[in-house]
């Protein structure tokens, strides 16, 4: 059989572009998995193919790149970036790695997709964001679950005035792989940005921000319950938080109150938030995936209810995973989702929300709450 | 058919009380129902029997005696207070005449039940509390919601460890009666009082209590939203608060989260609660009474969920409403509950919680968070 | 305290009655407790007094009377039947006793509730129905589940029009008291009347034809799948059914299904149905009994799906209750309810369904299901 | 960029197999993007390439092609068939065409993948099953949903007597596509195997043998309910079914239940199934699909409900599309599983269930359903 073929054929075809993924772990996979489907779920006019995949040593990158179909592998990140057939960069390592891994894409003029939280710290993701819109390169966060078929249409609701004037926000990121003072130590509870804030606040904080516009101010507690782990010479000192509860204003005048936790008993994927309007509400948990709960107001009050609306072909980008209403998306879609934005973003040369800008304001919103945690006092978001 | 004998048979049998309720709306109906009911549904020592309902006409206590069954009626309520024949008064009228009647009652040694909140302010709760303290008479607050067979549930799993050491809480009281903002003026939107501090919030400021133990400090944020509404004479101003979110400390240490709101569109009584623990977690809502959902950490992970727990005769007070699981209470088996338990305090002459001091630590947190809301600041209860 | 005073007021003011319990215990129980609210709840102009309670011994009788209020007792159902003070009969001792204790009562022309199923057998019930059609007296089975507001406001929609012409019925009544094969042979577990069918199936078929009408005929797969069970003297032949499925045809042309069980595990109250029409559908269980699930196709499928409607003050009976909507009414709020329909047609002279006719219809369900699992084929309901 | 280098290195490092798929409707694609990620997700030791798809006309065949990422295209199923770089074949055409297409195919020897249901009719069915047996090819038809892990997890959980002895098993497949009787007259209302016992009862059919074995005998009643729709030409007859309700007896001895329905309005993808045995019970909702809800009977009923199990990385399949519980899979990822299975058996050279003869089992009890319904009479499986 002559592969070769294939390939010519397909560059007669179309447009394509190679994709270089950073980091070969949980999120590693899940961009390359996107990469592989996209093109024949979504039909994009820009095809990608697994050019390259960098991981912690040869052998593993090399065994990874087998696994997920790449053609090269390296334990060099430059390597990655600096390759001629790699025409655009998926950052999915370590947050310590980020700002330096863009910073070297973006030099080259190459597009990037890189994992949420942008930066460690507000230093790195301005530096970052700086360095995006002066070179002009696309340049995306891998806020994925704003992407869901049900998120999208959650906005679309809010948007179109469908529920009125919005009145209240409720969001949260409740997870439990924590919750037990008995597991031990792990880079998890070591440095700052791996604690709760930085790994999972981000997510409802976007959503909040997607939803609700910008924050103004906020008052936040951050707390550490579980102070000491076992490490492998003994206890430790868990150096992250655990969990951190705010309360919001946002830009427009609305109040709003966030949670976020690693210690979450029994929440596995509590990405939720509940929107409450003049005119309706909605409510949403990604544990349910596939259900918006849609509230209206009507005349007749016997008849007025939450209406769990089961996604199908008449919500956001639903039918181009299936025809069938209720028949469900899953985690992986919504990574297709986020790879078919990017492409179309690289295809078009037309910016994608969010952008690195659009990270910085979620990155904004954890220092300020790491502040007012600190002073025990309302910050605003210009203080950061 | 003689009557008189079924009374002669009565006295001989039973110890009785006459009840006195002050008030005829909502709650006066609903405590009028309970304390018809109690007595066969619980088989209590002491059988009430319904002695006198004051309303606010003469003509209108008399219709709502003959309605709910009580043997004489008046429109002043000294009149009730003073009856020899009342042995013990219950307080369902407007906040604002709290205070007067149940330091009235308790200077005659009678018992009172007062609906919730205590009084309209802290002043006047604790006259309240230190009249009731100081003649020893049973006195009790209305929290009738924290007394449904769930709550009782998740009050005893809390208590017994089941769940671990409690990590975080979170509570909620959202109704939307006023979420519209068309809805016209009227004495809910008047005074400060009936708003939705003064209203809504003791619940679950008191369901926290009762889970978690005292509040020590909080930070609220607290708004009227919709700051006029038409009143007979035009637009007139809001005087009290649509809804209102707090970050709360308790005594214990832990971290919690309580929102109150009634302008939560499409919430119709969302009093709510959740709590994580270690070991375990709970979760409540009110619009599904009859299930407490319960999830613990269990060595398998493919078997850990959130277990629906129905409520049924193996949970508390259940069994005398019906001998098959999953049959269902409703409300006004929680004013039943509440009734059996003001009966066997009078009767055993033991103090029954929530006693007004109880009420006077709920009346607390509610000046805290109006004290927080103004100075935007963390306020410890003792400030208060 | 003059007592008397009170009686004789009362006689000045209202309408009354004496009511008979026959049996005092799960059912008893609740009649007692639902007469004692129920004046209260619905101001009914015909106001219930306790009379008398007839149980199996004098001293467990008196020991009942004086628990829920009753002035007199016996062991003897003759003399409460007989007893001049007593107006009206309801039966809710065992199904043997049905048939005697109604025709007595019948023949002295008082009113008669009596709890399903009417008699052991159509024999029984036709006789029945007979003497109560003859005697002109109030007679009414007491199918109290499907009086819940829920199920009231299921039947609107249906009568309406509201869901279209249907389509299709599912009912179900599950529960799981002898799931397990070790529980012991019991009163439950001899006869044939106290079996699933006889026990449990007549809750849904009666709901059957509450919402779609009178059953044509059927063809049902009856079973006793713990065919032996621990008695005193060892194993011992259960004689009567764990559960049994149906397929209904109805005289409009609609095709059903029914299953009852008394092994369905983990199922607690699962009285349940599920109807579809052209335009709509709605879904029920009593588990959620406050909740309504109705689904309406409309123009635009992206807002379709089902509403959870919260049982409140715009549905049927639910205000008499509780002002508030979604603060729920449980298992003996829908004795209330059925208390006061039994009140109202002594006090109008009205016929109530379900009748004994109505009671009748479904014992021919249960007879015609018996024949056709013994035939194994379709059976007509004119068949027996 | 040279994409032969990639081409060779491919060759080098997997085996690899082209895949033909005929037919490019809704399944013709989800096979496709499921061969596209199939190896990326489960590091198959066979990777998949897509070599050609046919459709209708050459130009969608292209069109197709180039969409889903085939190398080539036909009109011709015989020429995709017979082309030697189609190692494997994935019939999703229409019904009337699987037995032609599966015979071909085998006969070259090659490994068929046909959807469901097998033939037309049990001919068809029978012929395909002796040409699969008999040329030794491996053969599988398609029923992805019992593939999702929630499914999986359940046919563990009842084979491994978790739930102890089944006693009884209730199957639906509920769609609404058709409810609106004046939806017009289609390919779906015409024929009859595109019915509903054809096209949706084959789901549930084949879950109930997957959960409980072979089915003995079963009544079924099978009812077009909106008899004629508008055609181009006016009113015309449908020819195949709306719904059909069944009552299976299993070979092992358990009474089951079964629906399956196009008008069963509000409900979208409603394979659901419930299974009590004498220790537990499941319940699963496909609308819902990840989620499996498990009930225990344990020592203290305070504790015992439903627990909902959140699909996660601990039950089966999950983990190679997320490491984090409750993240999630969708329609698309039971495609995946599916197609891992296949190039599994065709790479170990085992069989896969369900195989043709498993798919004959589906057809033959179809077929006893149109008979029974047309004699009214229950019929053993044997009799077709």
């Amino acid at each position: 059989m002559e592969l070769q073929a294939v390939a010519k054929a397909e560059i007669g075809r179309v447009k394509q572009i190679g994709i270089g993924i950073v980091g070969a772990g949980y999120m590693g996979k899940a961009h390359a998995v996107a990469m592989s489907a996209v093109g024949a779920v979504f039909d994009t006019p820009l095809r990608p193919w697994l050019e390259m995949i960098c991981a912690t040593s040869e052998s593993g990158a090399a065994e990874k790149a087998r696994a997920f179909g790449f053609r090269r592998s390296t334990k060099d990140w430059r390597r990655l970036v600096e390759a001629p057939e790699v025409g655009a960069v998926i950052i999915a390592s370590p947050q310590d790695t980020h700002r330096e891994i863009a910073l070297a894409a973006l030099a080259l003029g190459k597009p990037v997709l890189c994992e949420k939280p942008l930066g460690q710290d507000l230093v790195e993701s301005r530096e970052m964001t700086d360095a995006a819109e002066r070179t002009g390169c696309i340049n995306m966060v891998g806020f994925n679950y704003i992407r869901t078929p049900a998120s999208q249409l959650a906005r679309q609701i809010i948007s179109s005035g469908e529920i009125g004037a919005v009145t209240y926000f409720r969001g949260e990121h409740a997870e439990d792989f924590l919750a037990n003072p008995a597991t031990p130590a792990s880079w998890r509870t070591r440095g700052r940005a791996t604690g709760n804030l930085g790994d999972l606040a981000p997510h409802p904080i976007n959503a909040a921000i997607a939803l609700l516009g910008p924050i103004a101010e906020l008052i936040a507690e951050v707390e550490t319950v579980h102070k000491t782990r076992l490490g492998p010479d003994g206890p430790e000192a868990v150096t992250n938080d655990d969990h951190a509860q705010f309360i919001l204003r946002f830009e427009n005048g609305v109040m709003g109150s966030l949670y976020s936790s690693r210690i979450a008993t029994g929440r596995k994927m509590g990405y939720a938030y509940e929107v409450f309007g003049t005119k309706g509400a909605i409510r949403f948990d990604q544990e349910d995936q596939n259900t918006l709960w849609l509230y209206k107001g009507e005349d007749n009050p016997a008849r007025c209810g939450f209406t769990k609306l089961l996604t199908g072909p008449s919500h956001p980008d639903y039918n181009a995973f299936c025809l069938g209403p209720g028949h469900g998306t899953g985690y992986q879609d919504q990574l297709i989702i986020e790879a078919r934005d990017f492409l179309k973003a690289i295809e078009t040369r037309q910016p994608v929300w969010p952008t690195f800008r659009d990270g910085l304001l979620v990155n904004q919103a954890i220092a300020a709450a790491w502040l007012s945690s600190e002073l025990r006092r309302w910050v605003k978001i210009g203080e950061v």
